[in-house]
C-alpha cells in the first residue's frame, strides 16, 4: 500500500491539504500529516489554516522519520504563510532533494511550489499559484497548465487544480483504473476536466 | 457581513466542510463551525472526517445560540456518519424549519440533504450524493445537476460539486460579482464549468 507524508503548517490552505489528503486516502493511501513550524519550542495542538479552519496532524514534523524509505511521496501545500513556513526549513529542504534522488515522488501546490526553489532543484517545467510566479519564472521553465509532471515532481497552481493534482498523485502511486475508480463516487459535474 | 454556521460530526466529508467554509471566508462571510455530536456527554476536542482528518469546531453546538437572528445560512456537510449525527438531531431538524421559514438559507451537501427528509421539509426539487438518492426520491423532486436552488434550500452532490456549491453560495450570500471575485485567485483550469 503506498504511503503520502503531507506536510502542515500554521496558514496552510485548508483545502488544498484537505483535498489531497482526503482523495490519497480514498486511493487507499496511507497518508499522514506532519505539522512543520518556525519555532522548535512551540508544540501547538492544530495548524490553523489560511482561513481559520484548524486542523490537528497526525505528527509533529521529524526529519529522521520523514524520509523516502518510509514514504512514496512528500507533498508541500500552499497558503502563503504555511508554504513560507515550510519551504524555509532546512531539513524540509533536504528531504525533497532526498526523495527526488531516491526517485520518490514529490508533489508541490499553489505557494508550495516555492520549495522547489527554497531545495535549489534543478531547471525544469513547474507551475505554481500565479501570486508566486515571479519568485519562480527564472530558475525554472514556467508553465501555466493545471498539473505539471516533471519526472518525479508535480506541481500544481492552487485550490481550483487541487482535485486533479490529487488525482495525478493518485494515478502515479496507483494507478489509472484506481484514479478511476475513486473519481466516481466524488460526483464531478458534467464537463469537468480531469 | 453575512454570516454562515457551518456544521460538523464524527464522520464529517471534510472536503466538502473545508471547501465550503474556505471560500465563503474568502468571499468575507463570517464563518463558524458547530460540532455536533449524539452523546451530549461527550465533548470531544475535535471532529473526526470520514477520511481521518481531525478539524477543532469553533463551538459546540447550541441550539439557542444557532438561529437565523445569528446567521444568514445554516450549511449541513455530507459524509454518511457525520450526515446521520446531523440529521438524526431534533434541534437541527427544527432550525432548517426556522431558517427556512425566516427567509434565511440552509445549504446541504452529498449525505446532508438527507436532512431536508429528517426535518419533513416539503416536496420540492433537491439533489444529493447517489447513494442516498433512493432514500429521497420518493418524498422530493429529485435532480441530478450539480446544485439546486429551491427557494432558500440549496442542495448538492458531494466533494465533486462542493465548490459550485460553495460559490452558489457566495452569489446568493455577497451577490454575482463576489462570486467572480472569489473565483479568480483560486485558479480553477480552463474549461472548469462553474
Amino acid at each position: 500500500m503506498p504511503s503520502a507524508l503531507i506536510l502542515i503548517a500554521d496558514g496552510t490552505e485548508e483545502m488544498e491539504f484537505t483535498i489531497t489528503y482526503d482523495t490519497l486516502v480514498r486511493a487507499g493511501v496511507t497518508c499522514q500529516s506532519a505539522f512543520v513550524h518556525d519555532d522548535e519550542f512551540v508544540s501547538p495542538v492544530a495548524a490553523k489554516g489560511s482561513r481559520g479552519i484548524r486542523i490537528i496532524p497526525d505528527v509533529y514534523f521529524e526529519p529522521n522519520v520523514s524520509g523516502p524509505d518510509k514514504f512514496d511521496v512528500l507533498v508541500i501545500p500552499g497558503g502563503a504563510k504555511g508554504a513560507e513556513t515550510i519551504s524555509k526549513n532546512p531539513a524540509v529542504q533536504a528531504l525533497i532533494r532526498e526523495y527526488l534522488s531516491k526517485e520518490k515522488l514529490v508533489g508541490m501546490i499553489c505557494a508550495g511550489s516555492i520549495a522547489a526553489l527554497t531545495a535549489g532543484l534543478p531547471k525544469q517545467a513547474l507551475t505554481s499559484h500565479p501570486s508566486v510566479k515571479a519568485q519562480l519564472e527564472s530558475d525554472f521553465i514556467y508553465s501555466e497548465v493545471p498539473v505539471v509532471v516533471s519526472d518525479n515532481l508535480i506541481t500544481s497552481r492552487g485550490p481550483g487544480t487541487a482535485f486533479p493534482f490529487a488525482l495525478k498523485l493518485v494515478e502515479l502511486l496507483c494507478g489509472v483504473e484506481k484514479r478511476q475508480e475513486v473519481h466516481g463516487p466524488m460526483v464531478f459535474p458534467p464537463g469537468t476536466p480531469w
